[in-house]
């Protein structure tokens, strides 16, 4: 053996065995182009320019180092274009909200901090500017922040204020003298912390703080606030590092504190409210609850660019973990020849194809976000205003898919690391970066747990919306297809799966699309029904027991969000095998869809069987049905990863050779 | 506000809102005791003894400093002394191998790195010697390596061989003319790989290899390898580092591999097996399999150890968490003053305190176990052979104890960090340096997968046996009491618990211990019945077919396996209250037992309802009692953390005030 032999990370032990004879002639081209979906030009172009040393792998790196280098491909991608287009083209934008957010997720193939680092200058801070403020801030501002000639940074959170925004504690005091606001950081546990850029790099930070004028406070609004100036700190304004984190190591995060910084009237990002000369208030939302409201929607945004980053990282982490075990071999095959192929054990195959099913269904879901999103940021970047019902709905989905795709990353990830086996554990394997950069992904842009609860709640409000006319007998009457079709909230997908989820019995044939949907339509029907009756007799207890017992419904609630997450991503899977006119790849999406949907039920039996929804001998069936489709893809797991599209060059894992 | 506020970490926000009122009055110090079980005095001494600094947190660290902080603390642990206690007098030892384990996992309160790397010198180095080898290896080996002045490292896994041991392959071939054996890797896929200290401190390995000698492969055998000898390499032999890690990072893990390295004759570990001068082969144990799972088995002490060492770093990563849920709030109480505890929530307390009562289940589960195998142990240092069926049954237990407690905790560890929010993502609050050191413990000594089908086969092979002689009819008559009472092992809670597992009615009391019992009981044996009889369905099929076959019932074999250790930990747990004899600890512990219990049933209740071994009526009672349980049980936390015995100044979390 030579040393370089020893060095190798690892020894392919067997050619995969199964050969990857598909049923009909595949065309893995059309596949990658159909799950790169509404922006797959944009997608491909980035494949094709995108630089390669953008994606070498960092974990080697000192915190330091790993700033530095963050910093140094921020550059590059300022110069390499995309991350303009959210923007109007007034200002040198692109007028393609969905197209940025592609471009951000193509960045999630590669390092994390920088994907992060870009949509905190891009995303956060630009996106800050661009949907709150007004054209003196949008004249200014924008061009120099597009070519990172100014670099910011978004100060919303607070050290004890994470998912209670409203709450927040750093006041910002009109003082009608000066014509100045006076933003003020009153006790530590109103310091903005975890703020990306706010450690060294920012110059200046987007700050939310409650609006003080005339002696009357009037909510959270967002200011302009300088850091530095020409290389000089501020006076008054404090700034900590939070150290070394989990991941995102590129990313410096920190602190910062304001002791009775002054900015002029200006710095108030305007567009949702106004503070005039003499210290007047105005808003042309007349409810301030209404007001913050529409002020963080017009950031939601962000938690679609996060559902898109963690599911690139999760592609990552299976296709890594699956062209593995398509060559590692453990134990002898029992009277036969030599050993067996990880992937041929049917452990395995449940282990790493239902996620792989899963993580095909979140990106159709995902596409169909985004596509939702691009159309509501166009009249917003045109100056107008969303139909506030469908903007409602697309808030509500867009939290519920971030929570399902960041779950999802945290848990896949983690599987395929373990996998892996000790290689996993390795960092020339990359799945240690991949888990330790995404894990805070289900914390950021709003906690899982918290979003969760408000999906459930917006299905509630849609729920007794509906009902409000309704007597006893009316809802008794309503039956699972007038739930989808009229209360389950406007959803793209739904016109295009319409006709399959025909209320009507229950089929032998487990793999009836109508079915598979019906059963989750009804899972989350009377979830959400059966949770609004207890929400109303909890509400009605006296003031004293209210906050307990509603507190009682936490479980149920959860439950009613996971619930619909689940409903509106078969869907969106559904719609999208519904419209491929390519009859290899929608027959081999279909079985990647059952695998999904039946697993999703498989998981959720004690549920379906409780509430009497399935027998105990379909639940038997299901699992059966499962492990056969395990056994139906597994050759087909090659061109499934090849559906991803993820240059082999970008995998930078050990574990995958470079060719082959 | 100043720069030291500002750095401060975070902020008490409440004080505790749920005053600590006990309804009996609770002495922690008994509860704590309790906890500790059979090796309280020597956990009790290693708190007062342990110096603090060999806790200090390492995550600011390059690899290169943290491994030279590791050697450190290494050196000072050998002067403090109790890794010695589970060898021979004879050799300085002290003759208590449970004590050994239990200094062990009290190294996990601290940095991990440092209790895995005493884990290889101490553990699998020195126990490899004590248990393989005989007097010669003893006398000469064991001095210098409890003293630290011979450093080793493990060789048995390979790149390409990992749970497969026995299909290893570097070899051991016996030159009579020599009287030696050469050592020889032959491809890549054969290099030693993971092993700990073998990058760079390790000055001899234990090498395992296939034995040939007289042209015929005798199996895997272990030797006595140097690497280096004073200070020199040892020519042929070549070293490889696996470099950055997951987590571990104060471990030098890396590769070896050998070129013709010539070791004498007795460098074989020859307890079980020894080859002449001339080259003959001999063994007092006649099969060639018996004698490989004999010396296996002789090194089962590793696992009992990880999962000690698993569940320290789970009951750290709680402490923190549940202590900052004490204090964190978040959102305004409606209708009250003030905001919210974070642990007031139900979600929260079904997040963080049904780990916590399974926390304390395994915790006895682990107890019992350690004095199995102590008692085990020490036959085996006076020279004996423990009896075969009592070890076979401890194997299990420890394959199966591993599997559950690094299973719990990679899942509490991730829950924990998630529930810490972005405090929890930085590496001050020490949470994201738990969650990646513990990371590799479901992989090394057994992946979880692997053992745990070795747990059901296990069970398979007993249920074969105890049914040899039975006809159809008398299988038929066969109920889950005698099941529980004959076929389920050995287990030493068995006794104890035997009063309260009665055959009887469905109790109207989900509190009932006896049904709890009967329900974890009679799930393994209807698993492990219908998988039987899958098995030899399966088996029956032409060769061809067979691998397939069997490889279908894969998941059964994994649900058979859960299904054992669910039942074996309950009554553990179980076992450990019916001997309490302080009646506020019990009560307590009762209350802990009904809350892990119910959540096992609840968890699982897809499979009673799919079996109709539970009513729809009684799957939702369950829900609602977990959810009564951790209303109760809240109060009690902060006793039940302190039960843990956890010195608060081991934390070294940002997250948790050093006092109070």
């Amino acid at each position: 053996m030579t040393t370089t032999e020893l060095r190798a990370p690892d020894v392919p032990t067997a050619p995969d065995s199964a050969p990857e004879t598909a049923p009909e002639p595949l065309d893995t081209d059309v596949l990658r182009r159909f799950l790169d979906g509404r922006f797959a030009d944009l997608r491909e172009q980035f494949r094709r320019e995108a630089p390669a040393d953008l994606f070498t792998p960092s974990h080697d790196l000192s915190t330091r180092e790993h700033r530095d280098l963050t910093r140094a491909r921020l550059r590059t991608l300022a110069e390499l274009g995309g991350h303009e287009l959210g923007y109007s083209s007034r200002w040198g934008g692109g007028d393609s909200p969905g197209g940025q957010v592609a471009q951000f997720d193509m960045l999630g193939y590669g390092d994390a901090s920088l994907m992060i680092k870009s949509g905190v200058q891009w995303g956060l801070f630009g996106g800050a500017v661009q949907a709150l403020g007004t054209e003196r801030h949008h004249s200014t501002l924008l061009g120099p922040l597009l070519r990172l000639e100014l670099v910011g940074c978004f100060g919303m959170t607070e050290t004890g204020h994470g998912s209670d925004v409203a709450s927040i504690g750093t006041t910002a005091t009109y003082d009608p003298a000066a014509q100045e606001f006076v933003v003020h950081t009153p006790d530590a546990s109103c310091r903005k912390d975890y703020i990306g850029g706010a450690a060294e790099d920012a110059d200046v930070a987007v700050v939310f703080a409650q609006l003080v004028t005339g002696g009357e406070s009037r909510g959270v609004h967002a200011f302009v606030v300088p850091l530095r100036v020409d290389g000089v700190d501020v006076p008054g304004v404090w700034r900590g590092d939070d150290g070394r984190k989990m991941g995102l190591n590129g990313l410096d995060n920190g602190r910062l504190a304001f002791d009775h910084v002054r900015v002029p009237r200006t710095a108030l990002l305007n567009r949702y409210a106004d503070v005039a000369e003499d210290g007047t208030y105005s808003s042309p939302i007349a409810s301030a609850n209404s007001r913050f409201f529409t002020m963080l929607g017009a950031l939601v945004k962000g938690r679609v660019s996060v559902s898109g980053g963690a599911l690139s990282q999760t592609k990552v982490a299976l296709e890594i973990a699956l062209r593995y075990a398509q060559r590692r071999t453990q134990f002898k095959r029992p009277g036969g020849d030599g050993e067996v192929v990880l992937l041929d054990y049917l452990a395995h195959q449940r282990r790493l194809l239902i996620p792989l099913a899963t993580t095909y269904a979140l990106t159709f879901a995902q596409d169909e976000l985004m596509g939702e999103m691009d159309e509501l940021l166009r009249v917003q970047l045109a100056g107008g205003e969303a139909d506030a019902n469908r903007q409602r709905a697309f808030e509500s989905h867009a939290a519920g898919l971030k929570v399902a795709s960041t779950w999802h990353a945290t848990r896949t990830i983690q599987t395929c690391r373990e996998a892996c086996g000790g290689n996993g554990f390795l960092a020339d394997s990359r799945l240690p970066q991949l888990k330790a950069d995404t894990d805070v992904f289900t914390t950021f842009e709003g906690d899982n747990t918290v979003l969760l609860q408000l999906v459930a709640k917006g299905q509630l409000t849609a729920y007794a919306q509906q009902f409000s006319d309704l007597d006893t007998l009316g809802m008794a009457r309503f039956a699972t297809r007038d739930f989808v079709t009229t209360y389950a909230g406007r959803s793209p997908a739904r016109s295009l799966v319409a006709d399959v989820v025909e209320a009507g019995r229950v089929p032998e044939d487990l793999h009836d699309r109508g079915w598979q949907l019906r059963m989750l339509a009804e899972r989350e029907r009377h979830v959400v029904e059966s949770l609004a009756k207890r929400m109303r007799k909890a509400r009605s207890r006296p003031e004293a027991e209210r906050f307990e017992a509603v507190d009682e419904l936490q479980d149920h609630l959860l439950l009613a969000g996971r619930a619909h997450v689940d409903r509106v991503v078969a869907e969106a899977f559904a719609a999208a095998i519904a419209r491929c006119d390519d009859p290899a790849v929608a027959a081999l999406l279909s079985d990647v869809f059952d695998l999904h949907a039946l697993s999703v039920l498989e998981a959720e039996k004690g549920w379906y069987l409780q509430h009497r929804r399935m027998t105990t001998l379909r639940a038997k069936a299901i699992t059966t049905a499962v492990n056969a489709l395990c056994r139906k893809l597994r050759p087909r797991t090659g061109e499934l990863l090849d559906g991803f599209g993820i240059p082999r060059e970008w995998l930078a894992s050990s574990l995958v050779p470079e060719r082959g």
